[in-house]
């Protein structure tokens, strides 16, 4: 017995101390450094391009865009390459860069002063081009405007602030490779039975919960098996959690409470076409295509102004909002005037908090424009799959931590939809003895863009109908963000709180909630706009009054100030919720105006206490106005990230300021409860849900009245490619 | 003076004389009688053919379908034309019809017991034909059983009920005739500078309020001035009701109270396209089309049984309903097994009350397929326009009021969508190092149909996804019913309540409501399932728990009895609300089910006593759930018209039977709120609303994780029709 007892503990000490020597020969090692990572020639997914910015369109293979040559044309427009690369060069001679090595956090055009702007016409001069920096240098967060003309830096905000700016993503990519530094970590992954070299890692932000957050800038990271499957999110390292100083790049901590807990198997996971079995293969339809054998009808002038039907509107790409709406106008149908309808609108931020308090999922609370970039982690598109043919591809150009430009290609695809819906129609019952069927076909144009922050997909829409009606749509997609446990079968645990679904073997979809914000700066017919509810009472009738007993009435109400404005929508005390100039009304009198118009949508429940509550207080109300202010675009604040939630859109309106016939933004909170279900698994069907800004007594009358049907004489003669 | 008041009593005494003589000689007689009505010969857009039933498909020539011949395939299909004229035969030899001039309000298949239809598969023989028959007989409505077999009558109802049947179309067009009869209603026209062949009326149900709709069959008609224009909805004659007895079809009444209200202007009305100015066409865009080279991925076996993807479903026409689905199943990507998803899905009524308690206006509180017949008020639909190229037409067989068989071409379309959505997508942010982007086109299956109940235009729209969620969609176009006014301007009543808005000069449009209630028998893997409402709630952590203080928890509560299955949707308290089979279970062992998910929606806030909405009381909670019972498919009773509401899905469900692990039936009703806006004169452009039945653990995993990616290949290659 002691010679066994002996044998076996030399057989587990030899066979350490070989795992231990085989795991320093093959320690993984980040296969790029920061720097490298931007290097497009090594990094494609990530950058097209950084030393040859050059775009290629898949559809139009003849139509290259080199954007070494761009020029501004707008005063909206972004940052071009060369303009990028004098920002940098004007930094790197100022005196707060030489000194030490600094990080750029964003880098992008700030806008002119919104008066400059709207005064501003095709062919002027444009206004002084300017960047907006945010930089760290030393340990500290710097807010700077430089002048491109006069070479000017105004330093505007020093830390320390509450929160920090949104994560480069070079320090994302670097976090993930610490925990590979420790001892400690990587004998953990061993004794699990995972090769390191199978590890794939993920940097989550951390949230703030109180004294453990403050003061220093962490990054929770935790690992998964990549091992058989590329979808290595269905194989969670469970319960293993390592703390890292985001600015040392230093393991603080590890937690390490999941050790019983199996890796889910991989198969039946992976969700590449390439990976499935061909004999599975599920080819059910034919080819289907929406075609317009003449093209497009929209243009697209000097990159950014979009013109389409009755629309006109400014189109940029942008690190943090994704995909920014500027100065779009309907041409009213009456008079051939364009008429303004938004100033600006884009996603202002997300908030994503997952239902599960135990130690390695309660600080899972994702801000995902301020502490991610919306913008950044919008991926290339895929022509004809994520956007249909004759779709028109917009780069993005942003700046990497070094300042350095760089193109992604393909993040915003702009096309034209037909889904065979109906823009208006009617037909006689022969009761009335008239013979008619008119029926006009939708058309309408979508931006799009889709972000993918981690394992998550966000699609974003904007959808410009005809009739004036705008819809705005987000789509989830991508794959879940779950939890490894021992169960197998549900019947293991009756009874017991999941925090989710168990979706496969070992595998819980844990409960969370998708908020997304918008900011809409609305000007219809020009900046003085006031909020009006249209609240839809029951009215008794008095006694003799009618058979009636009650009617509905539409009593208006306009929103004197802010907190008139915050706006908890309610199914049975249902409400419109008009934007109107007051000063500006149709023939027979009434205010013009668009409303914004709620669909399916969810609130969040979490406690008012709760930090992550605090943090995304701007989930609070579905809707809320504020008056127009430059510095007020981000819902949870400029620097989210560890943010306290002192400077969040809850803060801002509680001022309560005036709102009436004021330049005023009306924000929009579209939301999700997401109860996982093993339809999610290993990747999730799209999800969407939408809100509308529909045009309401903006233009005299229906502003498609004179829109042609279609004819088969318009339609196009196909024939399927391969018998082309 | 006195010459004087001769003078001008002669004048106007000669005037009026001349104008009664000059309406006399002119006096519009109804160009039909109802017989003729139907002939299809003359009347063309009612009906195809009655004596012919022939159809001409216009998306392919060639395929010219001869329902003469059609014979019955499925148990559920509905009545042939042989089949009908054999019930009429039947009928007309059966002592309840020798002998008195008779209607018939309805006649349609009689479904076999649910217990027969699941039992049968195709190659078996037919189980008995039957039709059900609402006849009505010296003012006496008869249910009745028609065997086609043995020729055997049953008379299951004979009244005195509360409530009558659906109108027919012939009695609704007679009706609109009946005040010409008399000369007060003539002369008031007269006096209002109509002339009387401008009037075109309409037959408006009357509801019920008390006394006055007791014991009598009625219809108040009101009229227009079809004078320069097509849409004389636009041009009422506020204030003039004329109530008229259904059966008798004779004047009893007649209100007149808008004699100083003048009829708005014709211009600017017409939304036809020959009646728009060539110079004002709107031409802005390129055609657009959805082309499939290789045809279609769907087939329609037996005329109604559809086959697509990993979906089949039997689609069927119906006066009342208007489209009905049965045997709804979808293919299991891992068995290759059809499995049974909703046995029968269909708009079981609709409840459409105005808001103005004034004379004129307080009773219309529509219930369209109770009233007027959902699927009689269908026409034909426009291909091209309704439905995209490649639809597949269906035609309506129903049975005229003196029981012949005709038919409504292309009452339903059936076609392949494809909007440049997105089934699933991920995108790998480079940070992990692996380059993937995998994305799916979303493409479905919507069957469609248009229901023109006077001025208003339903759009119905069942949309399958090959993912398993089935859409259901209601879109509303059409005309407003607007409310004559001597205003002209908003700033001519201020603070007066209109009950709506002013559109256009003199024209009210009143704000109303929609609900739209659908029958939804699930049967998730079988019949006997349960209602589990998943409820959200928020749940405190306890001290020292976590650094969260809340989070949400699922709560899952099985309804026993139909009373806790009444459910009103709360924004702040949130369920999903799942129809689960509790004795199958997925490999893990959650139960298979599917979901309702509601999008957005609108309340009856209408008084609980008030009389229309005791007849719409289905429309009192979002959500029910009955236990399947032959004799309830109509939320508001079999016999809506000036019903009291003793009938209804309340009722039924008050009675709080058990629903749980039994055959259940769930209803859910769509809302809006219709505050009308400008833009919706003198046409509206849609407006739609959805809900959602999705699989929750009713596949194992993913069930479109093997469908390909588009790829340049599959697309057509097309060109212009011009250079064709």
């Amino acid at each position: 017995m002691a010679a066994g007892k002996y044998l076996l503990y030399s057989f587990l000490s030899i066979t350490t101390a070989f795992a231990l020597f085989f795991a320093w020969l093959h320690l993984p090692s980040p296969p790029l450094n920061a720097a490298e990572l931007f290097d497009c020639a090594a990094y494609s997914p990530w950058c097209t391009s950084k030393s040859q910015p050059t775009t290629l369109d898949d559809q139009n293979p003849t139509r290259r865009h080199d954007h070494a040559s761009d020029i501004p044309h707008h005063p909206l427009d972004p940052l071009t390459v060369q303009e990028i690369t004098q920002v940098r060069s004007i930094l790197s001679s100022h005196p707060l860069f030489r000194s030490s090595p600094f990080s750029i956090h964003s880098l992008v055009v700030e806008e002119p002063q919104k008066s400059l702007v709207l005064e501003w016409q095709t062919g002027d001069p444009l206004p002084p081009r300017k960047a907006s920096v945010v930089a760290r240098v030393d340990g500290k967060s710097h807010v700077l405007t430089v002048d491109l003309t006069s070479a000017n830096v105004a330093i505007l905000r020093t830390g320390p602030h509450s929160g920090y700016p949104t994560m480069t993503a070079e320090e994302m990519y670097t976090a993930t490779w610490v925990p590979m530094k420790s001892e400690r970590f990587n004998q953990t992954i061993l004794d699990r039975g995972i090769a390191l070299s199978d590890v794939s890692c993920l940097p989550i932000s951390t949230g703030w919960f109180g004294a453990t957050e403050e003061n220093r800038r962490l990054i929770k990271v935790q690992c998964y098996s990549m091992k058989d499957t590329a979808n290595f999110y269905m194989r969670p390292i469970e319960g293993l959690t390592v703390l890292v100083d985001l600015d040392a790049q230093q393991v603080i901590e590890i937690s390490d409470k999941g050790k019983n807990i199996p890796i889910p198997k991989a198969a039946n996971t992976d969700y590449r076409y390439s990976a499935q079995p061909p004999n599975k293969v599920m080819k059910l339809l034919n080819p289907i295509s929406i075609e317009q054998p003449k093209g497009p009808s929209f243009s697209v002038e000097d990159e950014h102004l979009v013109k389409w039907a009755n629309w006109e509107f400014h189109l940029k790409p942008d690190p943090r909002a994704g995909m920014v709406i500027s100065r779009a106008k309907a041409r009213d149908p009456d008079t051939g005037i364009l008429r303004d309808v938004i100033y600006k609108g884009f996603t202002s931020e997300l908030f994503v908090p997952y239902m599960d308090p135990s130690d390695a999922w309660y600080f899972k609370t994702y801000m995902d424009a301020g502490e991610y970039g919306f913008g950044l982690q919008a991926m290339s598109l895929d022509p004809l799959n994520d956007c249909p043919r004759n779709a028109y591809y917009m780069d993005g150009v942003f700046a990497a931590v070094d300042g350095k430009p760089y193109v992604r290609r393909n993040m915003i695809c702009l096309f034209e939809r037909y889904a065979g819906d109906i823009g208006w129609r009617h037909a006689e019952s022969p009761i009335t003895g008239l013979d008619i069927t008119e029926v006009r076909p939708k058309v309408t144009l979508v931006a799009r863009m889709a972000a993918s922050v981690a394992n998550y997909d966000y699609i974003v829409d904007w959808e410009f109908q005809t009739d004036g009606l705008i819809r705005i749509k987000v789509g989830l997609s991508g794959i879940l963000m779950v939890k490894g446990t021992s169960y197998e079968n549900t019947n293991q645990f009756a009874g017991q709180d999941l925090y989710g679904t168990l979706l496969s073997e070992n595998v819980i979809g844990v409960i969370h909630d998708h908020f997304v914000t918008f900011y809409l700066d609305m000007d219809i017919d020009g900046s003085d706009n006031s909020f009006v509810k249209v609240n839809l009472q029951r009215q008794m009738t008095s006694r003799g009054e009618s058979p009636r007993k009650s009617y509905l009435k539409a009593v208006k109400k306009v929103a004197k100030t802010e907190k008139e404005a915050q706006i908890k929508l309610k199914l049975y005390d249902p409400s419109e919720f008009h934007i109107v100039n007051p000063s500006v009304k149709t023939r027979v009198g009434n205010p013009v105006g668009y409303k914004v118009v709620p669909a399916a949508t969810a609130a969040s429940l979490l406690d008012l206490d709760d930090p992550p509550q605090r943090r995304g207080a701007f989930t609070n109300n579905q809707i809320w106005v504020t008056p127009y202010n430059r510095s007020e675009e981000w819902a949870g604040g400029q620097f989210v990230y560890q943010s306290h939630g002192e400077d969040t859109l809850q803060t801002w309106s509680d001022r309560d300021r005036g709102i009436e016939n004021r330049d005023i933004v009306v924000w929009y909170t579209l939301g999700f409860h997401h109860v996982p279900c093993q339809e999610d698994f290993p990747i999730m069907p799209t999800v969407s849900a939408s809100f509308d800004l529909k045009p309401v007594n903006f233009f005299e009358s229906n502003p498609i009245l004179r829109f042609p049907p279609n004819t088969i004489e318009d339609l196009p003669v196909c024939k399927a490619a391969a018998s082309a």
